[in-house]
């Protein structure tokens, strides 16, 4: 090891400096964390794993941790949920060095602050391939889940998909990145901004988008018992669509490709009447998802990572 | 991959089948779980990683489920509270076989099952290396913590630590299971039994012994601000030292370093008035652990594991 438990744990406490809040009664340091509950909690975890969720070569320590922070983080405002509490669970090979830990840390720290949520817990193990595994908590008073599209409903999407996806195809490429464009979809995929500012509070039905917008697509139709009708023409109008389209032109791939398939945005996606973000079509009577027959069927396998 | 995501949720599904519990709103499925909760809840995460935590040679998939829930349920135990939902974390190579996997999971349910708790979410990856990421949320109403110990606490554990530190020295080295005894300890280390039944609710501090009873005892000690003084004497008068004793004098061991340094038994350590369990010393002013001076002092580098 180039450096001790005893100075990793240090490094590590340093960024999730003991929080004072009435919130936690006990912190970080005895056998577990103890803090203030709520009557309905909302519980999600996920691991990254090093060389598949990401990579050292594209993303920094910093740009990592905000990274996985976010997936959980979504996963629970993907519920109508409020975030409050993380515990991280981290798998060091032991060459990483403690400055790359210590950004590590600092990128969870900087994406958990944006909600105010707070890493009370973790646990540091030794292993083969540096990993993440993250659980957040958080409380709702009612939770809205994938199973309450209602037949009329509109289908939202926090704002446009895709961009995630033409950051991993210019790192793939070696796309060197020339133009504010670029550097938007470069920004996407190494720690992807989420719609924290969007209220999807009166939602019907919600959902992250982080397989893939039509996987969540599917997952609601399924759940709700409806048909998802999606309007190309409505997408096309989006926010963003232009600068995304010509990206994706300039470097020969069908940008439906990406916004359909993607996946890794965590953006939120709804149903319901009048919501805020882009409207993408209407829930019907039926099943599955329809509408998108002229686009090229993206390469929709769910991956098993 | 020998199976697909599919099948491989399919298996996870049907071991972790959904409960029909009034407490789990939302289970696995959704973005995230939702259950209710209570107003102090208890949060631990804790990892295992192959080859490091465990080992294929040494312990089977059942075993180890059942050895890294335990591990994680001990720790909320450990604060005086009541473990109630799990979500796991796994890292899987591929090439496990679904078999394996279910055995796992029915590890993992086994050892949940004995104290009322249920598994309501997680994750699966692809990884060079299998790791089981766990957290266990509790509810309390008040906590025990490691800094509550008492000037005049009587030291108590909950059963006699240094069984598994046996198991491992057996099959390090190829120790054949003859008597009862060897059985035991090859029990203890591929699934420690948690001392569930202990009554450590009156204690003024508490901990379980995983990492080693000493560190245990330290770790109070320093919490509390205290000193604990051990008697040999009274743990050489603990039910089981007689077996532990003489499987330790037969392998060359002294028995000592099993009991004080080595670790993940799970058993509990408290200290306050008349407690059930093994009475081993008393909280004294002072600081730090001593009465201990006459025993070889076992090798105590906390492991960055």
């Amino acid at each position: 090891m180039a450096f001790s438990e005893q100075e990793l744990l240090s490094v590590v406490a340093s960024v999730f400096q003991p929080d004072s809040s009435a919130d936690i009664l006990v912190g970080i340091g005895d056998d577990a964390a103890v803090v203030r509950g709520s009557s309905q909690q909302v519980i999600t975890t996920d691991v990254a794993v090093e060389n598949v969720h990401f990579d050292k070569r594209w993303s920094n320590a910093f740009d990592i941790g905000r990274k996985v922070t976010a997936a959980n983080v979504a996963d629970i405002l993907a519920m109508g949920a409020k975030p409050e509490y993380l515990v991280v669970a981290l798998s060091l090979v032991g060459d990483e060095g403690l400055e790359r830990v210590r950004e590590l840390a600092e990128g969870i720290k900087h994406e958990a602050d944006k909600t105010g949520t707070r890493v009370v817990g973790g646990d540091i193990a030794r292993a083969t391939a540096i990993s993440i595994a993250m659980t957040a908590i958080g409380s709702v008073k009612s939770a809205i889940t994938r199973s309450g599209a209602q037949v009329g409903d509109g289908i939202y999407l926090s704002s446009l998909t895709g961009w995630s996806a033409a950051g991993l195809h210019m790192l793939k490429h070696d796309v060197e990145a020339i133009h504010a464009v670029h550097a938007m979809a470069l920004n996407e995929f190494r720690a992807p901004s989420l719609d924290y500012g969007i209220d999807f509070s009166r939602a019907h039905s919600l959902t992250d988008t982080s397989d893939a917008l039509l996987i969540s697509c599917q997952s609601i139709a399924e759940a709700s018992g409806v048909n998802l009708n999606i309007d190309p023409a409505l997408i096309e109008n989006a926010y963003e669509f232009k600068e995304l389209s010509l990206l994706a032109q300039s470097l020969g791939v069908d940008v439906f490709e990406w916004i359909l398939g993607g996946g890794e945005d965590h953006v939120f996606l709804a149903t319901g009447n009048d919501l805020p973000g882009v409207r993408i079509g209407d829930v019907r009577q039926g099943a599955g998802v329809t509408g998108l027959e002229m686009k090229k069927a993206p390469q929709m396998w769910r991956h098993f990572q």
